[in-house]
């Protein structure tokens, strides 16, 4: 069941490196030197064109296309699906000399180095064309997201002839034209197409979804030292063509600065229409702030600043580990493409705009694994991210109808906030959604004491949570309350009663909420009559509440200490985990499906994973206990699994375990250890990966009072440090073999606890042994 | 929730009669009016076209389309279904004066009658046409499916110009092009059409499945006195057009005799074109016995007299209740059409071959319910449809194999052998059909010890379904044996552990697998060593059987006497049934798909059901218990649950339960009791109906050493009688409100119970009180 790395970058603490291009790694590597900036991702695909495999993903998000119903046999199952749909491919770009057109899967190629530099977002990827008829060009592709301005994209080209003069002929521009790749078609309708020809060339296209009626336009100053361009007509794209001339050794090159513009909701409309009205006058006037007065190079020094910002507060360093420091690096990277609070009321997919697995749906992996990141690093982002379920709140409460609850019932996978899963043993059964989005809320009111979010978002989704989650559930014959017919986050164990992880979240949330009922009322009673009146809410109903939280069963043994993952689980049939042979991996995809469910085997922490979240609640007896027993059983077929694992294990003190489980944390995808990195990168798992280093050897805790740190090292790193952003400072934490410093950047005032000892941090470090 | 009667067809004993055409009620009436004679079926539709909602219904038995696979994710997961497949309509027909065509939803008509003669299968439809020009025209249409040859069917049209003379034309022939239902798409491809004109019309048609590739031939003969026939070219249609000349006040006629011939499976092709060869020659000489020899008067004397012979063995009457009276003899007629051993090798589907719901697939209702009446009726039938199992063993092997499991795995809903049920939590989790199948072994066995067919069939089934039982359960981590992840006959218990049911039937199976190698081994050691060569048994594998069997859990409460549906139904939440609004039926339209499943609601019945398949094991106090507990949880969902609890309501001289239960049993469809009967006859509930008689009033108990009556009459009745075929004699059975008279048809001597005592029937009739 060892999961082995598939070496293939070249490690580097920085940079991501490929030199030499292997087409058996051609998909894995357009996952890993995705670019994102939230707005939009694109994967690392040839943009010349390329007849190999590959996914040329170009995403924006939120932006999403559905299927048609084709399942609607019964009441809350759903009979559609929604999936982030492939855009325009604004990299488009096609080089042809001499008749002879660049295509690498026939060309031959030498000195192929493709690079992403993790510290300014550039992506690189430079080769020598050697053509058929003895001529050799130099190429090099460079791409950039702006991170300072997120709907701009930028590409430059550069091209040396090594050993003749002559043309080049280039196409360059925007295409609609790629088809989905599961649904096999293309999803856009052109709406317009329009061209400029100056000292630059322009080009815009809009296209729209077939099924969502979205829109993307997208617009691009082609800059290139030629006279003319053309408009090359061609299917659903806005392309240009131009000549070079090159002259021996003569670096010549072209950049295309690219604007896009969604349209998403119907509310945006005229805001858009505005926006494509202002491209089109640009258009005419080329005046200045528009895209034909960007460069590459500002963009490029403006989003390097940006990421030293970015670095100099969430950087992880570790000394005598080069994989895990790329590794890590490589991870931060993502998550801060992926989502930093740029655009409000979108989620994180499950592999970000990386791919399109998962239909670039939305777990309960957000709150659970990404918002702690963005809590201790960017708390737009961490608001952000809770904003998106507010703003989906009406969906949740429509979904609660489906599944006849009262209140909200949030999606186990989402893009729109529509639950997308039709897999309704997954959609109808899982209550852990909507219980993480409460501990989300909690988590940040915890750290942010964000009074006006709590009034103004918080309470009311609290309020209807609570209500579905006092109508999904039932009492038993002998009085105690509990969720019958649900699976936790363990998926191995489907339809049981009484899921402890279930109903420990839903007293919690429910206790939650009424303490923020009571605390809002108190602290401003005018907003809180607001929301009474909005949602319609009686104060009666907390009695109900209150009887729920304290009737809700937890499966507990006194005398082992040992939570029951669910009623009966403890009499069901023990499979030993080590004796299934390892080409049964992964299960799913070779034992009959039922099979999985009929034995104690889990595929993830569940009773684990609420003694993490709410770790101050264990004594170390109860954790070790029910660490060896769940443990063992853990096959840890989910990507998250071994993280958490190994956050408790450095808790138990248990190093090698704690380091073992730790092993692909970091680089999952850079190792491709699940051989499945081609469909994206593991953009909640990169989360986790955070999680296991600051929560497991930094040994984080905050579900207390003050924030409790007991770090640890492993054995082969010589120092390690990790930043995190608390009470409006930047908490340092350097751990070397001996010694823990901890200090704060900016010199306030911070208590914390550090071992077993409250500290109040300030302008000097504090520093102690390791423990 | 109490079910409505919906009255509309004439009450008569023999006949089923609609006065006056009600187009409200005219797929209903389609359903009530089908005929079939095993091989083939046809709904009552009208021949002559209609355009108001119908079903052009015309079936053969083991004819059946595929869809392509759209949901195949996960290992054992059916991806595709299998449905029966509208075929040719032979009874086509168009009937013009005029100009005017008839089309009864525009058409003028007065005196409209439709008659079911069940003393002879004979469907008779009158009306007189109104014209819009004045003339009025009486129109007969009588058609019947032969009995004796069931390959051929007839149709005969009585026409009587009211009111002038002059021409009807007329169109004739066969009819491949209508589309399938759930389809929206015809699902043939026509291979050949043919035509002859002699003093008959005879046309010919063959036809292919789209993705089956089965085929069906289908040809004519015309009888018409008239000079000409002109062939129609229409798509998918071998069609003959003629005039009729008419005299006021005389009755002309034309008649259509019909031969079809299937092609289901590629070892028949020889045989199926040597038939169809032979049409041909019949076609060029009209030599005798050939479809031109045959007259609908024929087949109808034929048809009478094996009519005759089914009713003079097989009826049951009732004095005092016309309603039940009809009710039971559509049953039994319906019974005797859709199955009587005349085709090998086929099944029952849900609704025969009188509509599509269901996909007319067979589900485990055939042995637990069919195969009782059969086994009392018709000894060929009962065997056929245990044949039916034996043939589709490898499916069963396979379908074992894709769940992980050795031996067979019997489908939850099939029709060529394979899985055809896609919903998977069906399809994996219920093993009854498996079970069943051994039930229905051991009853045959029990009744007609028929040791060639245990040596040829009986043992190899029992030993893979053994196999599959040893496979599929696991040891809990007590000790205890047990099928972890199953759904029981209750399918509102979904994805249970122990179920009482399954588990007892699973030890059932071993048990008397076990004492079946054993009798074989000894009395035909040759017979024997042949099935353990051919299926590579080898007698070690009896320890792990007989080990599972001792092991078997069966959760019974020995202090209530209460068997528990599955462990911890006891503890689920308790869900009054009478508090669900009316409005809410049926659940699976008006609930949240996995809101049924979270309380102690039950379906049907489940611990009910094997404690009357094996009646004797129980004592009279552990049946009531029971009973008391289940009943008032039960909610009846499926048609079959009535009847059950009738049955034991009588054998707990719960006369008025027993007789509310009963209610609709013989009038389900008659009476439109679910309001689908348009979608088809509730073939399997009619089987029970019988049951509910004769088991339930009529006591017969058959688990025993012998058979056992211990007859009750409900109170508005004044007589009934029964008859069943046993031990190679029909024992005729007299119920009054005093008298139980009990003989034996041919004066064989046969042992019975009736009551407390053990009587030799014989040549004189037994004579006793009612108790």
């Amino acid at each position: 069941m060892a999961k082995i790395a598939d070496k293939y970058f070249k490690v580097d603490s920085w940079k991501i490196i490929e030199e030499g291009f292997n087409p058996d790694y051609g998909e894995v590597s357009e996952s890993i030197f995705s670019l994102g900036n939230e707005y939009m991702g694109v994967r690392g695909y040839f943009e010349e064109g390329y007849n190999g495999p590959k996914l040329i993903g170009s995403y924006f998000n939120g932006i999403y296309e559905r299927t048609k119903p084709d399942y609607g046999h019964y009441k809350g199952i759903v009979d559609f699906t929604e999936y982030m749909v492939n855009s325009v491919d604004w990299l488009y770009t096609r080089i042809c000399v001499d008749g002879e057109e660049l295509e690498i899967s026939k060309a031959d190629i030498s000195e192929f180095v493709r690079e992403l530099d993790m510290q300014n977002g550039v992506l690189t990827r430079s080769f020598i064309w050697n053509l058929s008829n003895g001529k050799k060009l130099k190429i090099s592709f460079e791409r950039i997201l702006s991170m300072t301005d997120v709907q701009v994209g930028a590409q430059r080209v550069k091209l040396t002839a090594l050993n003749f003069d002559g043309d080049v002929e280039i196409k360059s521009g925007l295409d609609f034209s790629n088809p989905h790749c599961m649904q096999k078609m293309n999803m856009w309708e052109i709406k317009d197409i329009l061209y400029k020809s100056g000292k630059n060339a322009f080009a815009g296209i809009e296209g729209e979804t077939l099924h969502t009626q979205q829109r993307v336009f997208s617009a691009c100053a082609i800059k290139a030292d030629v006279n003319e361009f053309d408009n090359v007509k061609e299917e659903k794209k806005a392309v240009v063509k131009f000549n070079l001339l090159l002259k021996q050794n003569e670096e010549k090159k072209f950049e295309k600065i690219v604007k896009n513009f969604t349209l998403k909701e119907e509310i945006e409309e005229n805001k858009f229409r505005e926006d494509v009205k202002a491209v089109y006058e640009e258009f005419e006037t080329e005046k200045e702030n528009d895209i034909s007065s960007m460069s590459f190079e500002q963009i490029k020094e403006d989003s390097t600043k940006w990421w030293k910002e970015i670095w100099e507060t969430s950087d992880v360093t570790i000394d005598g580990d080069e994989e895990n420091q790329q590794g890590i690096r490589f991870c931060i990277f993502q998550l801060f493409q992926t989502y930093h609070g740029a655009v409000k009321g979108t989620n994180i997919g499950a592999k970000g705009l990386t791919g399109e697995a998962y239909n670039g749906n939305a777990f309960w992996d957000t709150e659970t694994y990404c918002l702690p990141f963005f809590l201790f690093n960017n708390k737009e982002a961490a608001q952000n991210l809770l904003y998106f379920r507010y703003k989906t709140l009406d969906e949740a409460r429509e979904r609660a109808k489906a599944l006849d609850c009262e209140g909200a019932f949030y999606p186990i996978a989402t893009i729109s906030g529509k639950e997308c899963c039709n897999l309704w043993q997954h959609a109808s059964l899982q209550l852990q959604a909507s219980t993480a989005v409460a501990y989300g809320i909690w988590f940040y009111e915890k750290l942010y004491q964000d009074e006006e979010f709590m009034t103004q978002y918080g309470l009311e989704m609290l309020i209807e949570i609570s209500r579905m989650l006092v109508t999904r559930g039932d009492f038993s014959q002998d009085g105690k309350y509990g969720y019958y017919c649900v699976m936790g986050p363990d998926e191995f164990q489907m339809m049981v009663h009484n899921n402890c992880y279930t109903n420990f979240m839903g007293k919690f949330t429910l206790d939650f909420t009424l303490k923020v009922i009571e605390d809002i009322k108190k602290n401003d009673k005018k907003a809180y009559d607001e929301i009474v009146g909005k949602i319609n809410f009686d104060e009666s109903e907390m009695d109900k509440w209150k009887k729920v939280s304290e009737c809700m069963y937890i499966p507990y043994h006194e005398d082992s200490l040992l939570y029951e993952q669910h009623e009966g689980f403890f009499k069901l049939p023990h499979l030993n985990i080590d004796s299934i042979p390892i080409e049964d991996f992964p299960l799913y995809n070779h034992w009959s499906y039922d099979r999985i469910y009929r034995n104690d085997m889990i595929k993830q922490p569940d009773v684990l994973m609420f003694m993490l979240l709410f770790n101050s609640h264990f004594t170390e007896e109860q954790l070790k206990v029910n660490y060896e027993y769940y443990e063992p059983r853990c096959i840890h077929e989910s990507s998250l699994s071994p993280s958490v694992h190994s956050i408790l294990a450095s808790q138990l003190h248990k190093k090698d375990e704690a380091y073992d489980f730790f092993g692909f944390a970091t680089r999952m995808d850079l190792d491709n250890y699940n051989r499945n990195t081609r469909e994206g990168i593991h953009t909640t798992s990169i989360a986790a990966a955070w999680m296991n280093i600051i929560y497991g050897f930094g040994g984080l805790r905050t579900d207390g009072d003050i924030i409790h740190i007991t770090p640890s090292i492993p054995q082969n790193w010589n120092k390690y440090t990790f930043k995190i952003h608390y009470m409006g400072e930047v908490i340092e934490v350097m751990v070397t073999k001996d010694k823990v410093e901890i200090s704060t950047k900016y010199g306030k005032n911070i208590l914390v606890q550090v071992y077993d000892e409250k500290i109040e941090l300030g302008e000097e470090a504090y520093i102690c042994d390791v423990k």
